[in-house]
Formats: C-alpha cells, structure tokens, sequence
C-alpha cells in the first residue's frame, strides 16, 4: 500500500513532536514535510535524536504554506492566533488537522471529537482537533449529554495538567523545574481559553444552552490530565456507566473504567479512562476522564481524525499500550 | 525562660518527623520524650541526621503511656484507631495535641482549628488537631461560612495532595515513586474519612446543617494540599476577600491572596494561604486554600494549638518562611 | 506469517511489564502465557488497563514450568535467586531470555549483549540478558576494551539509576515517592552485583583481567541509567566516536553521538546512547552510556535477544522512537 | 543587642532568594535593602508571599552600590561577571559575602571555605563564597588532602546536581519542568568552570598541584548535589572517617556519616555530610559529599561567613534541621 505524504508544522513543539512520533510509527504514513522557527535548517534528528533514518535527516524547513511538497495531510501545531492566516493559504488538496486552537467551532472547518462524531470527520478536509482540557472532559460528559442524563446547569469541571499542556518554553520561568515541582496551583479563575469550547460542544450534545464553570490546575508531571466532573442529575453509578459504554461501544480508544482512572494508564497513548461515581439520594454524579495531554489531548487524536479523513481505521497507529511504570 | 518538656508519639512517622523538626527549632520547647514503632531502641539521629546534640542522641521508646517521664506536652502522631486507648491512659497534667484521626469532634477534646477558634483552645488540655483536607478547606470556607454569605448546600470540594499525606509506609507500593511520578487520580469517591470532620466544622460555623461533596486527588509531590470550592452565593470576589480579611486580621499563619495561591508558597511553614473568585451573577464562589500538609495540615497547626494551650504566642516557634524553590 | 507464541514470566514487575508492553506490539509476536505471584488469578487488564482485547483478557498464571502451554519463547523476569531452579524445568524447545541476573556467564547461557555479540545469540535458545547497569556501561565500553584502546585498569563506573531499577515493591519504603523525590545518594559502595558481570564481559573483550570500580547511585525518575566511565588511555575524543561508530555501524539500536547524551532521548525505547570526551595530553577518556533501564537495560534488549535467537530482524518490534517531553 | 543590618543584592534569584529566609530567621540580623533587576519596585512579599511584616512590605530596589543605605553586611549574589565593577564601589565599612562567582581565589578577597578555614574568615570584610560543586566536594577532601593521605593526582569528581544550581531563569527552556523531568545528563565535559576553583583549594590544602578531572550532572531536582569522588591512597575506611572527625570535631554544619549520605539529609539546612569507602588493597578511596546546593552551596555557607566576619558564632541562624520527607 502507497503510504500518504505527510506534514507537521511546528515540529519542535511538544504537540508537533508528538505528531512526529505517532507519525513515524504509523504504517501508512510517510513524514515527507516538517517545519519549525528556532529549529528551522537543523536535521530533525538534532531535536529527536531517537529518530531512525531517512526522518532523522529531514530538514526542518521555515513553515511557508506555499512552499509546500506534495502532501495527502498537514498536521499543524501553530500557537494560538498564529495559524487562521498561513493555514487558509494551503492547497485545497492537502488535508489539515489543526492541532491548534484557531478553528474549534469555526465555519469550514469540522470539530474533530473523534470518538463521539466520527461520521462528520470522516472524509472531512479541514479538521480542528480539541483542546487538551476539552478532550479530557467531554470524553467522558459525552454519554450524559447525548442521553440527556444530567442538567446541563451546574456544571463544574475541576481539571489538573501535566506541564507539557503549556507548550515547549511556554510561560517562561513560571514553568520552570523548580518553580513547578512540589506545587499545585488554579490559574485561568472563571476565564479560561478552552470554555467556549467545551459550552459549544456540550449544547449541541444536549441541544441545550451550557455554560460550564472551569477550573484548571497546573500539576508537577509532564503528560496526563486529569478532569473531574461535578453533575446534577438523578441516575446511578451504573447508568451511568452503562450509558457510556452504549456510546463507545466501537471506539477501542475509549474504556470505561468502574475504578477512578489514573492519568498514568494513558501515558504515551492515545487511550482515554473514564469513569463515574453517582449518588442518587443527592442528584450528584462526579464524571472522571483521564488522558495523555499529548495523546487523546493533541497528537493522538489528531492522527485518529487524520485516519477518519482518509478513510482508514480510526486506530491505525495508535495501538500502542502504555508505558508503565 | 523554663522551657516546655515535649514528648513526641510516633517520631518515625511524616507528622510525628515535621513535630520533631519544629519542636527542637521551638525557643520555648525542649524535646526529652519520642516514641515509635518499627525505630523504637534506636537514636533520633539515625532517622534524622542533620538532628544536633543532644536531642540527637535521645533514644526513641517503645510507646507505652503507663512509661512517660515528666512532660508538660504531648504530641501524638498514631494511625487512625489506634489512639484512643493509649491515649486515655496518659497522665491528666500532661496536655495532648492528637494530630491523628481518633479524637475530632469526640466528648473531652477541643476540636483545633487554631485561626477560627483559638479562644478555644487556649489552656485546654486535649486537643484534636484536624485533619490535613480540612485544615485547607476549613480555612478557605470560615470566613464565608461565619458571615452566612454563601449557601450551606452544594458545596463541592475538589482537593489535591501530594504523597506525604498517605503517611509513611502508607499504602505499600501503591505510593512507590514510579507508581506516584507522571501520574494523577482521584481516590475515596463519595465517602472518604474527613467529610464527617467537615460537615461538624461548618455546620458549627454557619448553624446550619451542611454536608459537602469531596474528592480528594494524589498529585505527584511530596507535600502540599491545594483545596478548591465551589459554592452557591451572591457575593463579589471582593466582598469574600473582606470577610477574609477581616476574620483573620490577627492570625498571621493566614494570609488572605488576590492571585490563586501556590502551595508552594506555604512549603516548610505552617501558613494557609487563601483566595477566591466570584461571579456574582451566577452566584458562583470559587474558594481556595493552599497549605503544607504537614505543617498546617499536621505539625504546623499542632505546634500552633500547643502554644495555645501553654499560653504562648500562637506562632512562636512557626515563623518560618517558606523554602523557595 | 504465523506468529511466535511467547510466555512471559513474572508480568507483573517492572521488567515482565515492559516485555509485555513490547511483545503485544510486535508484529510476530502473540502473548499467550502470562504468570504473576500476587496477581495470580487475575486478567491481564487489571494491572494494564490499556491493554486490546483479546490480550487485555488473559488470565495472569501461577508460575509453574511444568503447566506451561505450547510456546517459541519464553521471557522470564523473576527475582534474582528464584529463576535457576524452575527454569530448568522449562521444556528444551521453548527458547528462553532470562531477564533476571541468575543465568549471566554461566554454563549453557548465552550472555545477550546483542549489540556487541550478535552472532552468538543468533540461533541460540538460552540467553542472559545483561543486567541494566552492564547493558549502560558495556555499551560505550565495547569499542574501546574491543581495540584495546584504553587500559584495563583504573576503569571507574560512575552510575546513575532511576527508581524502577530496584523493581517493583523492591526496597519497600525506601523507594516511596516521598523519600525518593528531592534526593541522591550513592549505594552498594565497592560491593555491588553488577560487578563480577561487567568484569567478565570487559575481561573477555580486551583479553585481559578488568576489575572495575563501580558507584550506582539512586535518583528521582522512574526510567534512565546514565553510566559515566572514566578511563585512562592516550587517545582523542574522536578515535573514541570513530571506533564506537566502527563497531556498532550494523546496529541501529546504537547511536554514537557528539553531545553528551541525556536518558530521556532512550525514554521507552530500546536505544543506547554513547559518546566519550578525550584528553589526550590527561591520557584520560570519559565514557558515557544512556539507555532505557526497561529498554536497553532490560526488556528491550530482551526483545531484541528474542529476535536474533528467532532468526528475525534484530530490530523488529522496537522501531518505536523516544517519548517526548 | 542591636542587630546587624543586613543587604541583599540579587534577592529574586534562588541565592539570593535563600540568603533573604535565613537572614529574615537570623536573631541577630535585620534585612533593611534587598535589590533586583526584573522585579524591582515591587514588594518582596510579591515574590516571598510568606514573609512576616515589615520585611514583607520592603521594596525591591534596583542595584546601584552608590545608593546603599547603612549597612554592616552585603549578600551579594550577581551573575558571574557581574559584580567584580560594581562590588568595587561597595564603601569600605560595608562587609560583603560574594555569593557569585567572580572573586574566588582573587586579590583582596578571603575563600569563604568556612568549616575549613574558618580562622581566615573570621572579621574578614571581603569573603568570596565558595561555587556550589566546590563546597560539596571540598568538604569531604580536605580532610584528606590537609593530611597528604591520598595522592594529588587522579582524582576524580563525578558530581550529581539539582536544578536550581542553574539559577532562575538560568539556560530558559533546557530547564523547564518537561525537558529535566524523567533526565539526566553530564554537561561541560572536561571544561566546567567550578575547576579551577577547586584546583586552587586542593593545591592550597596538600601544597601540591592538583588538577582534578570533573564531571558534573544534572538530575531531575530542586536542591542538593552529591559529589561522589574518586582517589588513589593506602587507607581504609575507618582512617577516612577518622580524619574528618578530627578536622571537623568543632565544625557542627559537618556530620561525619558511616551511611552513604543522602541530599535529602541535608534539605534546606547548612550542613554537609560526609562519608568514605576505601579499598586499600586497591589503594582506592571513594569520597561522598552531600549538601543543600542553596544551604551549604550557596546562602547556608554566606550566612555562616557574615556569622564569622561579624565575630559571631558560626551557625547562629543555622540550627534549623532538615526538611522530612
């Protein structure tokens, strides 16, 4: 079988290296294209000295949209407001994942939540991956919001990130070894990026008008997060259970755990854990969805979405286990 | 000045260590009592090295209350269920913190939350210092709760801790370092052992009858609890910080923060840093409390409660600051 | 092509786990015997709840050699000491990599340094897989001991080790999170295991008698051994990497690098790292060695001994490239 | 008694930031002028949320020697090459730790080495402060070298270091959380610039010429380095042992341990431990040092100097026991 001809923009990120990776080890994929800023003219192997040849001789090219090679799909990992202009001017016959966070929800452009609407993604040329936090909680709010379970009021998502979620020198300092070992802490209070995201995606599931609180909390690892969800609704543990495994009953990515998942089982995959825990007599459900930030939460899923674009299987790829420990 | 004669139960243990360490710093104290378990027949100073003469070379006992030598304190530091017992069998001149589980909210025992109800505390001779979750989340919630500002239900407690609060020993290799680094889990869903604890704090504090949601969460680090609430109230961000302010304005271990507190801002300390953001129109309160698990959470706040039972200064002996980075 | 039916011995430790992680993605390979001690009796899935059906289902065995199903190979990680008796009773035509340190240069194994003596191995059906701290060390010492380029005295191991080296409740509570974070210590001073191994395979590489001087030390990761070597010998830095380069020029799991090499490039790989800094005028060479200890150090280079011993491509199923950040 | 007042230049960096929680704990010191370069015009207390009134309240000044206030002592910690101008126009009356790295072994200045030579020191006016490698490795060879007991040649330094060695900020993204976690690696092979530092002490201590060899790493923590050191001479354990006790017999900052030390032992405190292996068949020594790279490495041992030039005892502000876990 003829591999595709693939391309990462923003390869020495931690969400394009990742990709990098992924795409690698993909049996129908050939990385042919990879573009960076401070790493451009240096071999790739340079930034990945694990790289096998002919990849780890790639040159890393300054990302031009019209200096593209032939290519069957574009990964693209800009910063936020970096990517709208450059992505707009590549061909029309290269399909793109936007890793990035410039065309969630935007016209044009389909919303890659891989594991809940996978029929909109298949085929689809211009795919925006979710957010990290998003593809952490709406993973496992998916089969309570389709069904209808909870109240789409009082929703409250208290999520803890591993580092990388900030991206390679992101932050500067306040980012560094030893400001961030041995420290938790909140940031974004009642503010942050990814909130219009997930209300966007959560109506539509419930064909209501959510508005989410969100908290996240920089934690010292560097992959995993971790949502934990607090709902309003009258069911049970283990409808709650069973609603999701209905809903994810074809999607190997997805497990459904009855123990509260750790962000660990995920590590280096593109797996999410979730879970639940109901208390019927208070109306509370607390939903649980654990990811590799860098997995379910940027690369993995792009490659899944890219699998769907180009009428592969979903999983090809990525069935990698985890590492452990 | 005549110092105070401390004895120490449960020297070997993470609280019964952090005691230590703040008792041989204290001016007032001087340690001639420690006990232990598995490190009873051995010198202090094979398990803390950079202990100095002479309490270096203090032996630790086999515990046995029916054994003490003259002491004006006690600090108990024993699992949960085993001091109840032995400790009832402690001489009546001798005053005891309990920093364990066995004695909060239990007939003969001041329940010690040292910057809420010091009046309480002071003079008495059993105290029950809280546990390290509620020491957070209690410091955070006083202020709101005292002043009736937010609503007694749907208070929802979502907690991270590092390790350190499992105890020593606690939990076997579950709390190994390569099963705890690059890894984050919810634990003890619905139903773990301090929401009683909480629920009689604040129910006390606003004459209601409160029972909260918690979720506590491992994080990888040693120590630090951060604790976030969400509650129910038509209040500004400004007007928790006042009641903050205002509750607080003589306890100098609380400091009241316009920027979400770190925990790494209390580590070595016995400080409780708090913080909150409202949004009044959807009558949505965010609390936060950030503290050193041990030193708040445990030998911190027992020190403070035994300075007020000796009718010291409440913070002599505590004014350390933080250790940065 | 039909694959090989491999067993896996002690799955549930550090080293199995990883085989099994590597073995379930190898594309000849099918696991179909999985045998545990404590987690006897139990699906797979439970410890590794990332794992695909139908693997995710096998039910971890008692280790019994006498109950073994048909099988090609057999990886056996058990603990030192445990694994010569019961894995004489393994039938003669199921091949076996002894991961643990029982079999090393001893009558009727091979010793499994598959980068150095691949010949040996090819075809072989009992090998010894080195011991993590050889397979670091070995690594960069075999170009020079091979050409006899440095002295067989004064040679100094100076190692450094992440925690899952001591396995999996090794050590009890000496390896908890909280007292491995924030710490380093040397350990086994002028005394440890890996010792005679290392002077073995030295010995026989340079036709002398090598005794070396070997420091493991613990530090706060989970994966990575870092071996720094200091040597005497009247060379240049690139005489080291030319011949380093000269030897291994066949070995894609070898890579001879100009910087010093960092453990996280081997993260979750089967790849060393070596590269050595000269002084000719000192007579003076510093060696260093950067692998995985799961990988290179343990189930990788077991995988990679299980390959050659199958007469396949010593590489396959270890094309995976380094997890980054 | 009247406090000392006491300076501190470079107060946001790690040195810096470690002299301030000493000083504001030292009885006979008082912190009246604290300077910046990023941070002032702010608030210590934006930096150091835990500092006590009035020292919170003190604004962070920019540096300029000619707008000192009255002082009795100056902590000096520039970056390297930063000082040597400006420390120059210091008034005379002023004393200055020079905890950077520029006035070593200069004209002018004494080697702030304290537990060795205290006796220079003592009301001294300029001390240069011993580089952080040099302290931990220094502490353990002097007693050997001041007793001509190993030889000047061949010795070997193999260094293992926390982050926080780098300074904030210091190297930008190589040392953020993502890229150190999970690594290790040696750096400045052959060529570090703590040597000729550590040359002048040794040569000084045995009256020979000695040129050490070393390597120093970077480990995945905060605080702390472990120097471990190799060394050619016919003695045993026990002689090492006996040799240090005596030097150090007054020297309480220095434990003498049979144990390989541990940094975590020495976790926010002043003090070094020390330990030896010999083989003397071998006419092998091995030499252990571990300190707190910001205690005994950098601020522990200024303030420990300031005690010695203001005619104080040595560890008054020092006592304070280490950090556990």
């Amino acid at each position: 079988m003829k591999k595709h001809r693939i391309g990462i923009v923003g390869v020495s990120g931690y969400g394009g290296g990742e990709a990098l990776r992924l795409c690698v080890n993909h049996p129908h994929f050939e990385v042919v294209y990879v573009s960076g800023e401070s790493s451009a003219g240096t071999k790739l192997a340079e930034r990945f000295p694990s790289l096998p040849e002919p990849v780890a001789s790639l040159v890393i090219a300054k990302w031009d949209p019209a200096a593209l090679p032939p290519l069957d799909m574009l990964f693209a990992s800009l910063p936020t407001g970096e990517s709208t202009d450059s992505l707009a001017k590549v061909p029309a016959d290269v399909r793109i994942v936007d890793i990035g966070g410039d065309h969630r929800f935007k016209p044009g452009w389909v919303y890659g939540l891989a594991d809940v609407w996978p029929d909109r993604i298949r085929g689809a040329t211009r795919v925006a991956n979710p957010g990290c936090y998003p593809a952490a909680t709406l993973s496992a709010l998916a089969p309570l919001f389709a069904g209808k379970l909870v109240s789409p009021h009082d929703v409250i998502i208290d999520a803890k990130s591993g580092v990388s979620g900030a991206g390679r020198g992101g932050g500067g300092s306040n980012f560094g070894y030893s400001e961030v070992n041995e420290d938790v802490a909140a940031y974004g209070l009642l503010k942050h990026a990814h909130v219009p995201e997930m209300n966007a995606a959560l109506s539509e599931l419930c064909g209501g008008n959510v508005s989410v609180v969100f908290t996240p909390h920089l934690i010292p690892m560097t992959r995993g997060i971790l949502s934990t969800i607090y709902l309003k609704g009258n069911l049970t543990t283990e409808q709650c259970l069973s609603a999701a495994r209905s809903l994810y009953k074809d999607r190997p990515s997805v497990k459904v755990t009855e123990k509260p998942p750790h962000t660990k089982w995920a590590l280096g995959t593109n797996q999410v854990f979730i879970s639940y825990a109901a208390d019927a007599g208070r109306e509370l459900v607390v939903a649980l969805g654990a990811i590799d930030n860098l997995g379910k939460g940027a690369a993995g899923q792009a490659v899944q979405n890219a699998n769907l674009m180009l009428e592969l299987e979903a999983t090809i790829g990525l069935e990698g286990i985890a590492l452990w420990p």
